[in-house]
């Protein structure tokens, strides 16, 4: 056991920073330490939260994350960590005054550790250190997880699989372009919050939302996703919010639906690590001649699948094992 | 070679559709009329358009085919193969009725192909099939291939990877939330479009993404992204755009630039393509107990750091070979 799991395992939160700062630089020792303290994980619930950029989705991750340090609607207060994935989250740094004044209870709070995951002017690559980071803070003792994301593109897709409970933010305002992009969003909410609920037309965004949904073919697991309306900004709806969480939580218990995704979860990601160590072991198999039969295809001397033919054959992992 | 194969080099729209339609349900055939193809492919120009709903990317797309069919700025007249990505698109079926007026008379165009690569309702996995989809358009003459996605997210950068040339569309109203957003995006960006010009505060837009291209540390491989000023729907700078877009053809072409980028492009799928058939192969060599090792480290008996190792010496590939 290394000192660094020891600690984080311990809850020690700069042990915990640097664990992530580790998992972030992809240094390998992160590895064995993140083994060793797989032993203390899943018991945290990975809520995530995510919408179109102004939706207020970091004033609600905001307030949630409040609502569950208070412990409302008769529930104990919980520990929390929040993951900020989103470029323009305020926790990312994208903030404007008003709302670093907003999170700074929060960012004092022993209970609660915020960490951006984003970096800056680097699209792409953000979900690889973000279930190992989210294993960190499940070690340390997080018990609710929030990870805040952008709401389009593949990197959502990737978040959400790794979360037990996503929530899908909306606002009465958006306009039509928006909502076609909804569809594929809409797929992965357990809960959706239409959230700045007072403004005008929440009521008409709600019911869109609900007929929406009642189109839609998802397995829904025997839960029907509740539309809840918010105004994070006054807090409005939200300990309403932070209630259908903890109970969708409950239905994922109940109904065994949480066990079966944590272990299609595992699954993903035993077949994720299998994939990067076959390719690394092909290469150090003298199969590294990439660079060559890349100028050929490129070239227009054989074409990708003859090249990967010839690849696989000469890193001799084509052949079958003895 | 496959009729299909001749048929798609001829220029057969009806052949083209259908090799398209296989390739985005992975019929494993296509592999095979795909090899055949690539000794005619690498004539097109690949230009990736992308940008936040709402900029009115793809009425510029339309008008932008439409400048390239004419062959305006003293150009000749090129065929233009228009693939949406974009949920939200007219092309995807996202239309209002003027969109569906306006594209009316591209569709009519024997020299374009205009075809939908987003399936509703499912994220993600988009950019397999475009890529073989860019290779078909290429193979059956379309000289300039238009890729329209949605402006976040991996599959952003996975298609702009993909491209020759990246049109980044911005409009003058944008907030601050999405000038965050853009950071990354601005990044991939050959050429910059401010659309809806006409509207106030455009000269403003544009000076900003010029102040925020200049903080840029990309290497600019010699170019010097220009920043258009176009109005899609009255067609007003779109002539210009199209020929920011050849100049830039020409520079990729002139500099080297264009071919290292194919080499590079050659290189990521031939890895890719790897990765996929050595995973399948530890699958055949009797390793296929990934569920099974899937279920303890959910259960928590093991860490999936010591699982991969297990299923690696199950596999034998794990080991050197001979």
């Amino acid at each position: 056991m290394s000192t660094l799991t020891e600690r984080v395992a311990a809850g020690d939160r700069r042990a915990l920073a640097q664990l992530i700062s580790r998992i972030e630089r992809e240094d390998p020792e992160t590895q064995k330490i993140l083994a060793e303290l797989h032993a203390s994980t899943s018991r945290a619930s990975v809520v995530g939260i995510t919408g179109a950029p102004g939706t207020g989705k970091s004033t609600l991750v905001n307030a949630l994350a409040r609502a569950f340090r208070k412990g409302t609607a008769g529930e104990r207060p919980r520990t929390v960590g929040i993951l900020a994935l989103d470029p323009s989250s305020p926790f990312s740094g994208g903030a404007i005054l008003g709302d670093r004044i907003r999170m700074r209870d929060l960012a004092l709070d022993e209970g609660v550790f915020i960490r951006s995951m984003a970096s800056r002017g680097c699209l792409g690559g953000l979900s690889r250190s973000t279930f190992p980071a989210v294993r960190a803070l499940d070690a340390a003792g997080f018990e609710m997880i929030l990870i805040e994301t952008v709401g389009v593109g593949q990197d959502e897709v990737d978040v959400a699989r790794q979360a037990d409970t996503v929530i899908v933010v909306e606002t009465p305002g958006l306009g039509d372009d928006i909502q076609a992009l909804k569809a594929g969003v809409l797929e992965i909410a357990d809960i959706l919050a239409v959230n700045k609920a007072d403004q005008p037309g929440a009521d008409s965004a709600a019911e869109s939302l609900r007929a929406m949904l009642d189109r839609n073919e998802r397995t829904l697991d025997g839960w029907q996703p509740p539309i809840m309306q918010t105004v994070a900004t006054t807090g409005k709806g939200v300990e309403e919010l932070a209630a259908a969480v903890l109970s969708h939580r409950d239905h994922l218990a109940r109904s065994g639906v949480g066990e079966r995704r944590e272990r299609e979860r595992a699954e993903r990601d035993l077949e994720e690590r299998l994939r990067a160590r076959l390719f690394e072991h092909w290469q150090t198999a003298g199969g590294n001649r990439l660079a060559e039969a890349a100028e050929k295809v490129a070239r227009r001397e054989c074409s990708p699948e003859e090249a990967v033919r010839a690849l696989l054959d000469e890193g001799r992992l084509d052949k079958k094992p003895r």
